[in-house]
């Protein structure tokens, strides 16, 4: 029964969450995972120097963090060589979105995104009371002009396109993502998630243009820099929109540890170039297991990979339940046709074994079954 | 200048931010405070326990943290010996306070609070557009019959109490909070804050009735626990209340490298009560100041100490900059009669060495100005 405090979009609410966590499937299976590779976490880590300040922040964590989040928004500016107004920090990419949806989505805004793209999205949309309208993937591809051409018919708030795209690890070309900008109606922000961003082949990120585009877009520590237990991401936008958020965040909400490994990990760039060439490796690798066992990966710009299993979902999901019974927590895509696919983070030499090992047993579990 | 897609809520609510951070202050001033003691942190630290597990968990913070929060709330739940379902944990209180309000406050409703009572609440209640409502202090305390009363009038939504209190330490003791409780109307949640409780004499929390009472309380590990940088927070309520956190909280919000350290933290009880002892030291210490200065200290169950300087706001305002100019943080309360008051939180010898140096100082200028 729904709490008599609730408000009444609180209590029409799901119970519902976007992603269950491995650390929940440990539980009710008894047992540890052998690897996880299924939240695209980076299994390299991030650099030892963030490391170090971590530990090192760890002595003064009786402070609260830089509610301005100073240090770290002046040395992304500097990295991304644009203004620090241009800027705001929140608890990971998720934190950013809660945040963007409150300032943005009304009761019955419509808003639009594609079907089977990040669920956290139309999660934070939903609980702001928007109407979500979703575009069908193209060819295991977010469809840019499908979007575009959707935003003008329903006059969509936001629209949301993720580049490079999770669940599919697919991409375009930065200028078809600035078609897409350029081709939305002045009364659509686009809400560009660039999570994989760094993993991606030069020329998939537009240009940066923060004043001039209606874009805002969504980076992320947890993903090339290896710290997504620390909850850092980015935003970067126009200022009227970004400086808005100081109007709903949670000011203190960045641990104070978390801001002080992030500065470590974006001074350190020479670390992230070499987790680059790890990622390209070990997607390599992943595609040659997948075709060892007659399946086929999808090409990846992200640091996971998506690999076909040839079937419909049904079979896709017994596969990673057969991998989950083999201690590899993997995921898949929720929505059709994409679900006859699984998706496998990339990870180190051993983990890569594991894989190796487990998927042709999973395979013939699966067809078994 | 707004921007276009923010909504009209949003473009109704102010720029200003709750607090100003000490690092703000910092760079104006353009050098650092010699003692930070305006935010009641604890500059006693965290366990080395915590410390250490903190230091190990940045080792694995490729991973994210559990979305259930699972080991840390089950700890809580046996140190508090109630269900685990009736906890929620967030980014500090202030982030339960942002989730709590989306929940339960709708455009319009009233909301009741303390005239000079924590900002971060109203905040979070007028960003979802609720409608403040404020009782005043009744002789430097929070008034528990005046809210009750008001909290009839008005049919408020939400009511929030903090026990001890901030600005001012003052406290109620645990049957006066427990007949807040009774006397409130069926329709108003009580936001106990109890940020400062475990600091407070035995007698000043009402026992935990989590089922049966209309109340959600909020608890922290910024205070006692010395924890402030790592945005650690609980709320205890009801089963309905809480598990609708879910339909809306961040889910991967909490820092791994902050749930591990919090669980070390909660497990060495030991050494929350040494602070406890050297926190009552310094507040003697203050108090001791406060009369070498011919000022009077306010009781404090908390880790600061309100000093009374005996004029108007503006005169405290005066010593509070001296202080400031003296390279030592601290701050005062905003509203009158209180604001003829500062605020010193606790610290160790050196701080309290300080204090005592710049205080007469800071008197003298004051005086003069």
């Amino acid at each position: 029964m729904s709490h008599n405090a609730l408000t009444a979009l609180a209590k029409s609410l799901p119970a519902s969450v976007p992603f269950v966590g491995p650390e929940t499937q440990e539980r009710a299976l008894g047992r540890a995972f052998s690897a996880r590779l299924g939240a695209n976490e980076s299994q390299f880590g991030p650099s030892p120097r963030s490391i170090e300040a971590m530990a090192q922040a760890a002595q003064e964590v009786w402070q609260y963090g830089d509610p301005e989040n100073h240090d770290l928004k002046q040395a992304l500016a500097a990295h991304h060589n644009i203004d620090p107004g241009h800027i705001t920090l929140g608890e990971g990419i998720d934190g950013l979105l809660l945040t963007l949806t409150r300032l943005t989505v009304a009761s019955g805004d419509a808003i639009l995104t594609s079907h089977g793209a990040y669920p956290t999205f139309n999660y934070h949309a939903a609980g702001n009371g928007g109407t979500l309208h979703m575009v069908p993937y193209l060819d295991d591809h977010e469809d840019p002009r499908g979007l575009a051409e959707q935003a003008r018919l329903l006059g969509a708030k936001l629209v949301y396109f993720a580049n490079p795209d999770n669940p599919m690890g697919s991409w375009h070309s930065a200028d078809t993502v600035q078609e897409l900008i350029d081709n939305l109606p002045k009364s659509s922000l686009l809400v560009l998630d660039e999570a994989y961003i760094e993993l991606a082949p030069n020329g998939t990120a537009p240009d940066l243009r923060p004043e001039t585009d209606n874009v805002i877009r969504l980076r992320t520590f947890s993903k090339a820099y290896g710290m997504a237990g620390a909850r850092v991401g980015y935003a970067i936008g126009p200022k009227s929109l970004i400086c808005a958020f100081d109007k709903l965040r949670n000011h203190f909400g960045l641990s104070r540890i978390s801001q002080a490994g992030a500065l470590a990990a974006l001074k350190d760039q020479a670390y992230v170039d070499g987790i680059k060439q790890k990622v390209a490796k070990s997607r390599e690798t992943l595609a040659q297991i997948a075709q060892d066992n007659g399946l086929i990966a999808l090409p990846s710009a992200t640091n996971f990979v998506t690999i076909d299993c040839g079937r419909d979902g049904d079979f896709a999901r017994s596969v990673l339940e057969q991998m989950i019974a083999r201690a590899l927590f993997i995921r898949m895509p929720f929505v059709a046709p994409m679900n006859r696919c699984i998706r496998i983070s990339c990870g180190d030499e051993a983990a890569m074994d594991l894989v190796a090992k487990a998927l042709p047993e999973a395979l013939k579990a699966a067809r078994s079954a």
